[in-house]
């Protein structure tokens, strides 16, 4: 169930979007425990002058292959948010070379009423799941 | 108020689209009871690889006409939000032949406070809405 | 912080998006009292027919100018949120000649451990900021 929206700007390849996306759902099923097929994700590409994401004066510089990854799902615990940031991070640096000070993530939490997923039921509330 | 982002492939002809967004809309009328202009849409279109909509494992597959509506509230009654799962997917499978199995939808909420729709102004804090 | 979607028409030119970004953030500094390169900012262009933006009936029309300005952020006080709404219309006003009649904005809010800047690591919970 998360939504994910993930911004990117056009340095990226289709073939590397895509890796991308692999590497975000991969560390979604793993660390908020969710079915494999839970996969629900939103691609928007920018120019570079389209997508602004600065450092909060923390002292570093992103490059053209920032990311922005805004995660929309039910609660959370916080130990499950902070596995997921750190290895959505090895798994980029890893399989993309992307850097950790490219990555911004956020989450945005709803709740058991919130999702439809198909055919106009709720069903997290009438016990499909 | 909502305000609603649908995403969607290009699959989707313009005039498919502008059918959508008036049934998303007028499902918002009906069920969450805002007046008629409330009327906040986000359209926004995809290539086929940058709107990954599986099903959490339920069984089935969607098509290119799979949507995502995500929509932006003050807070609903659950009831209020059932009704409008169910009856979005009754007339987009009227009106645009659009399957159950294609339609994501959730719902983010906040307050009143978190509104202005013109000028500057909180409409549901200084007493305008 | 404030991870901020911008959605626009086609009817700006880069420049007039440009100095947009720069009056959003230059606001999200002073009211949200967060640090100048707290910065984080998506654009997204859309054809007049995919951003509809009416009124609430409240009594007025929209112009291609129109706007939708989106903040994601930790907890706001209703002042500040207030205080921010109403200075970006003043200077959108008096930088672009934009009207108040064009500017939607809204708010969602969520917690320390949503946010991971950098690094994998959640830095509003680990101290770094």
């Amino acid at each position: 169930m998360p939504l994910v929206r993930i911004d990117i700007t056009t340095a990226y390849t289709t073939e590397e979007a895509k890796v991308l996306l692999d590497v975000v759902h991969d560390n979604v099923v793993k660390w908020f425990k969710v079915p494999v097929r839970d996969r629900y994700q939103v691609l928007s590409r920018h120019n570079e002058d389209e997508l602004i994401l600065e450092d909060t004066n923390l002292g570093f510089e992103r490059s053209s292959k920032r990311i922005s990854i805004q995660v929309f799902s039910r609660k959370r615990q916080d130990e499950a948010k902070l596995d997921f940031y750190k290895h959505v991070v090895v798994d980029l640096s890893e399989k993309l070379q992307i850097s950790g000070k490219d990555v911004l993530i956020s989450v945005i939490e709803n709740g058991d009423a919130d999702w439809s997923f198909a055919d106009g039921e709720g069903q997290f509330v009438n016990g499909a799941l």
